[in-house]
């Protein structure tokens, strides 16, 4: 048996898809643009052919607005959906309610109705059951559900199950918003056009991520409803969220959505992860849940096992009590990474014995 | 005489800093940075090494916090520097006021008590002016004096009128910010140590600025007092400041910093400034202020000249009512630039008799 | 010359109508209220009975809020006049700018964009010139508008100046505010129906005073638009502003609407501040502006004879720097006591020589 | 069998301890208070009187803090808590959870983390579970305790369970907030000095309740913990609960606190809820909890008896889904109020069948 101080171990570590770099087409994008002087603030060529692309993608006239990052992108959505300070239903585990600090308390000023799901999948029902505060002065206002596509969890909706939340949600005054952080790995993971999931499923809101797929930073918030984009940009200001150098954002983006190089780079992470739940799907021990749909997989493993495989390639834990960790791929995990790493995995279980 | 749509524009225009690109030398930082991978959200050796590049800069222990942009900035440093909800005393001209659409109020709840000042700088004597609200439970309490070097019209704070104001704001039991968008601009014009204005005078907490000197995007927030910044990472992200990929934001700064190449940038960008003055001094009708000390100048120009000059090579209003517009130079403002722009000026005016 | 040791003190001081109790008409609704149970948070019939008692008072169908103060009634009011976070346009001396703490920022994270006005009224060049911002995605929006009536100074609006303002508003997309703390005395002192400053105006949405005008506490918001006051219950309610047992209220406010008592009480405030004025007016060294209209009056008082004064009847500075004070009358302040009042500013005047 | 319709209604329902008035001792006290002028905002002999009150009852030096109602306590006393906008710890049905319409997320930016309990009490383990977040920055910073005494379902702690509680939160950096909106039921309740529970305890900031207690309206927040009351004052005018006639809100509780009259109004309201469980306890269909220790009861009824019952005497849903109503008393709830509803339950339960 081999000893994982003696195996190579993968370039590449399986910690988060923030930590990948960027895209070489991406990078060259931004080389690219970085040919003289553009107005600021999105009043620029490459900004305007984004917004273009945008329409196309989405096939409706949407309006989308460029900012820095994931949380600053889910606060200019949920700021323009909130009319009189309401309510967001959202998960437990969304990434809103646990990993963005209480940053939509603090800027917002909205309450979280945060409700439990094993999934990270919201239904109906939940949604319908936080109805009976709609008029009650005593309670907070739901007014936006968010859901997570895929989820905080690698689990995916289906476009049935989205319109459902939409209809309903449209049925008691609210409106439908989408973190697609990882928008890209749901969308070739479903196999469908990206239009079943949002715009044809009746979303009305989308922070459509750019940093975890290759992009440098970045993130669009694509306004499919445009009613909704009225005050956005004032929004996206107050909450510090408007690039200056906009250009090289709208660059990336470009360079992402040419010749479906978003769809092809989380295809291949989403593949990766496939190809790792394989490789140690066997290993006595490891405790893996479905076959992955997208890039990351949750598995348990023996308590003995987790510290030395984490210092010989690094990862996170999910839920240490549960020795539950958490392993992504991005879009650049070769496929040697994933054969080293479950290399190693084997041998930290073995030597734990 | 020549005619003005006979004459060639500047390839790069005297609209904002902010229309410059990145800086060669930066851009190459950034392509080195994308090296495989590196962990997020600053748990990487660039940035490590840009924490440890700051305290050799300021000679303390200072902390620093890399953020997405300058509104960003500023929130984060107001953020922890106003227990108990406290206001900031600024200049009525002060970005913070004018020019973030109201993130301060929004984001931090703060009220900003914004003095006149004709030159953009506060003095002593308007900080005392506050102190009366101090204790009375009416009046929102000031807790921060916030100044920006240089100030939004492209005057300098000396070493000493910071060091007064910083002596004044600590006896009144408040912390001194400064904007410092422009810090480097500022240095280089004064031409003494980066000390001098900071550490030595007393400021607290600097907002360093990258974007406007040749960085893609990026700002630090430099804590010289150190317990300010006790909370500030937590403020950071409530404020959707946290850059995921932070390591390309280090390597940004990184490269900034190494062999002054934030100084050579900001002294061309001055130089040209000073350039541009002296071409249009002579213009007759076009009305200057003092010869500029940093990269913006504030002239008044004939009413007819505006239009066409501007539809020949952008710029921006300052104050329309007073025919006033502003120009500016970045560090990639070439020579070529200011004397084809200065004969398009001489073309505009004369045209406009 | 008298001694002002050996002067018998007013009963009632000058400092403030918040030092005054309770009009002795409202003290008994209190206690004609306090019949029983009734269902608390406005479901009983006293509050049902003022809410159609407002609608006779203005002639519309206007919805009423009840709350518990002053500061409540205006961020009830402003919160629902600033869709998307906007900003306030209203005085530099305005209550909500100076004497609220920064309360609209805190709560509401609005900017107030404070114009400088000498006699505390806005004048409609100012609105005018804050229409620039509009659209411009780095400004503050400023979405409403916010005078006071009678104002901080004692000054009175007219009821076509209001509508002047009402109209520049409503063409700029804007709304108008009205804080009435005052409103009693500057109906009583204009002589005109209630209407023509308000309804008849175009003035949205009132802080209709209660608390400086007899009562033990409660003010009312009251919607002219009723269309603003969609969302208002559940602002009142996160503003904290929600009595519980709200029958108090009403009862409070019914019995100062009925019989015109709230006109009479103003109208006896304003005419003993008159009173004061002719008896002082004579003094040499107190410096009076004009007949004062409603119940303030703000001399110039020789520096000598301030601290004497108060100690001997208590009242507040206004500008301490110019030796300016504030003396105010309220709905119980008899002839004596203006007359006892009078002979002691005379008494303090000489010995201070 | 008696028909509902043909039997005598209470007198005053058991809808609230909301809807009942005002004590006989209260009003008198407010009568007595309504003597000629007395200085706002606390600079008066009532206010001063009751600050020595409570730290006669509580037997340290504590800070007392007059406010209009409870959920402004609760925002006073958790805007005090929370340095750098932390979160805070409280159970699902917390009253700031449930029944304060967001009003801590919108005013305060706070996070609520709040946790599952089917006894509307918090556990040790429950906040210990949350340290996990402290010092992450992608999480909220737990940064008080907030519990109920009695809590919203009627329950109690001991004065043991809330010193653990008190110790925990301090050992983790926290403090200690109680909500005793019913603390005089709680504590006639326990038969416990009222130290017990809360000095001794190490709870640090109580909302003491009035209303709910025979005041027509005012709450107070007690600081025995006085470095929070640093600047108590200024966030309880941002946050709009500055009382201006507040000698009235204090001589409500001078009346409250002498003579015991809050524990006595308390033990008779309790008296009167377990005289409605004792003579409702054998209705067939009826089902209870354990005898009530506080002044409500949250009973299941037959489906078809509850809106008949309703109709005939006024009362609210507590889970509509499981047919469970709530039934409270107050100071003034008579055994013959008592003894007509029980009568009526029974007949409305008859009748259902």
């Amino acid at each position: 048996m081999a000893d994982l101080a003696s195996l190579p171990a993968p370039d590449r570590s399986f910690a988060s898809d923030n930590s990948a770099g960027v895209h070489p087409e991406v990078m060259d994008a931004l080389l690219a643009a970085n040919d003289g002087h553009a107005l600021a603030y999105g009043e620029d060529e490459h900004t305007a052919r984004l917004a273009d692309r945008f329409r196309e993608l989405f096939g409706v006239p949407c309006e989308t607005l460029l900012v820095w990052g994931g949380t600053g992108a889910n606060l200019v959505a949920l700021g323009t959906m909130l009319p009189g300070a309401g309510a967001v239903i959202c998960t437990e585990s969304a990434h809103i309610n646990v990993d963005e600090a209480g940053a939509p308390e603090r800027v917002l000023g909205t309450k979280l109705l945060d409700l439990p799901s094993p999934n990270g999948k919201l239904v109906p029902e939940q949604v319908e059951a936080q109805a009976h505060a709609l008029g009650v002065e005593h309670h907070a206002q739901p007014q936006a559900v968010s859901i997570t596509q895929s989820t905080e969890l690698g689990t995916l909706y289906t476009p049935d199950e989205i319109g459902e939340l939409a209809d309903l949600a449209h049925d008691l005054g609210m409106t439908l918003h989408m973190d697609g952080a990882r928008i890209a790995n749901a969308t070739a993971a479903l196999g469908v056009d990206v239009r079943a999931c949002t715009v044809d499923a009746g979303v009305d809101v989308i922070s459509f991520g750019g940093t975890k797929n290759g992009m440098m930073y970045g993130e669009a918030v694509v306004y499919l409803n445009r009613r909704l984009a009225e005050r956005a940009r004032f929004v996206r200001k107050q909450v510090t969220q408007l690039p200056s150098k906009m250009r090289f954002v709208a660059a990336q983006f470009n360079a992402l959505l040419a010749d479906d190089l978003w769809l092809r780079s989380a295809t291949h992470a989403n593949d990766m992860a496939a190809r790792l739940y394989d490789a140690v799907a066997d290993v006595p021990g490891v405790v893996l849940d479905e076959r992955p749909s997208v890039n990351s997989l949750f598995p348990t493993l023996p308590e003995a096992a987790i510290e030395p495989l984490r210092e010989w390639s690094p990862f996170y834990d999910w839920d240490p009590a549960e020795r539950q960790v958490r392993w992504m791929t991005s879009f650049d995990t070769t496929e040697e990474d994933v054969d080293r790493f479950a290399a190693g995995v084997r041998a930290a279980v073995e030597a734990g014995r």
